[in-house]
């Protein structure tokens, strides 16, 4: 039996995918079991379950399981790093069953100073599956953390995070601006609007209009129900506002997402409203990444490394 | 007997003042009574609470209470707007006691659009404190709603409302930045830090470098008990970075504060990492301004008002 145990594992949610000898998958199972919210037994419990009837494989994971808080810490490597630095670099423990689990380094960034963890893994995973964009390549991975990445020959020589998510989420959950009483409908157009107000917004920057969104209701210019779509459009637009006025990022490359369907389809939006093209985001790339790190750590057996090539 | 009863009725707070006839503080009362988190009985108890034993006197509101959530909504006037427009505008309600209860107005900027309520009487009570203001001045009203505005010529001429006071509460009470475990403590090189990581930012603005905070303590460079001082110098930092990005607000005329006074500090020693000088703060701005409100809006005798002017 050949193959992989991959473990994308972060702050609220685990993912465990059995990958064949040929880096196929051919199993995946989701939990609730987050670095933040382990079921009673901790790490080990969770670990047992996730992998329950599977075959012995070697196991890798990446994500906050190797934060400070997390299962054990592995430490950051610094910029520029490709996958084989990583690959070279991973932090090995044991777990209950006897068996040893190996954890992916995060990245940091000096210039920032910043910090990834999980997203480093996903981006060498689509890497693997699109390698023209290896030479040179921006990579954007929207979520409660969102991260802009720069490519060249196959590394990571620059990211930064932008928390546009966690903000959205803060402002929706516990803001004055959320508390409107109604239940949130989707609304594109209020979306746009928002967009278009952080684009409208200059060096001053969106968060000088964050207001707007209560002010637009009490004139009953935006329904209660849309003001999450327009905080949405808001906060989205000025990540696309400031990265164009911070010039760190090469445009004129291909920009690539990697994320969730529905919250990539909201900044492929919002990107047109700036007039940016960006690519159809990469599917499973996690998984991928796992399964290009493993065999550059060498957890492959060199018949499984064959079968991949 | 004359005089006023001044009543600052806010969101989380009720300030209750009484002057006598010629607009001096006399008695101060403060209840935990905000909009929000009223008694039983609702307004009536806490009005009825708040002014017990204290003489029949016109009474005049400004603040929360007159928002739609609040007891009768007193609509919004439009820019500019000076004491005397505000006085021509009042809301009268009945109390359960039979008396009558006058609400200020707030102002409306269509510009943005924005909205203030309550700060407008601040800002009239300070004015009158200090005449030689009102020709040409730019104010600066911290707190969880940041303001800033114009005058000329005695009349709000322009303003905007900064979220740095929620934003500053949501990072630090459920954002990740914060879950450090570390009760805060003063750092106030951190809040200098902070500042001046808002003002190099440049066009792309402190948001972009919100996640710093995580980065330098995972780093071991900023002690979790100092995140807190360092948000706050971020985002007061972007605050000024910004408002000297738009470019709408004159700084070659007096910059006057009002507010409490340890968060006025705090927007001063900011101030000054930006080269802006900003005067002391103004103290029981609202109750002068509900006095210079009451006599422009014909509440006070013909005798008070001569005894005032």
């Amino acid at each position: 039996m050949s193959g992989l145990i991959g473990i994308d594992w972060g702050t609220s949610s685990l993912r465990a995918y059995r990958l064949d000898g040929t880096g196929r998958i051919v199993d995946v199972r989701t939990r609730a079991w987050g670095v933040r919210q382990l079921p009673a037994g901790g790490f080990d419990a969770a670990l047992a379950d996730v992998v329950q009837g599977w075959p012995r494989l070697p196991r890798l994971a990446c994500g906050m399981v190797g934060s400070r808080n997390g299962w054990r810490e592995a430490p950051y490597l610094p910029l520029p790093a490709g996958a084989a630095a990583l690959g070279g670099a991973l932090t090995e423990l044991r777990s209950a069953d006897g068996e040893a689990l190996r954890i992916v380094p995060g990245l940091r960034n000096a210039d920032g100073p910043d910090v990834m963890r999980g997203e480093e893994t996903q981006l060498f995973g689509a890497l693997a599956s699109v390698p023209a964009l290896a030479e040179r390549s921006t990579w954007l991975l929207p979520g409660t953390h969102s991260k802009w990445a720069s490519v060249r020959d196959g590394a990571v020589v620059d990211f930064a995070t932008r928390m546009t998510g966690e903000l959205y989420a803060l402002l929706c959950h516990h803001s004055i601006l959320a508390a409107t009483g109604a239940p949130a409908a989707a609304d594109p157009e209020a979306f746009a609007r928002g967009v278009d107000t952080a684009r409208g917004s200059g060096a001053a920057g969106a968060l000088s209009r964050l207001f707007s969104a209560r002010a637009l209701m009490l004139d009953g210019a935006l329904a209660p129900a849309s003001v999450p779509d327009y905080l949405s459009g808001l906060l989205i637009g000025e990540e696309f506002r400031s990265v164009l006025a911070a010039r760190r990022w090469a445009l004129d490359v291909p920009v690539q997402l990697i994320g969730e369907a529905a919250l990539c389809e909201r900044y492929r939006q919002a990107a047109l409203r700036f007039g940016i093209e960006l690519a159809e985001p990469l599917t499973d790339a996690a998984a991928h990444g796992l399964w290009r790190i493993a065999l550059d750590g060498g957890l492959l057996g060199a018949a499984q490394a064959g079968a991949a090539a």
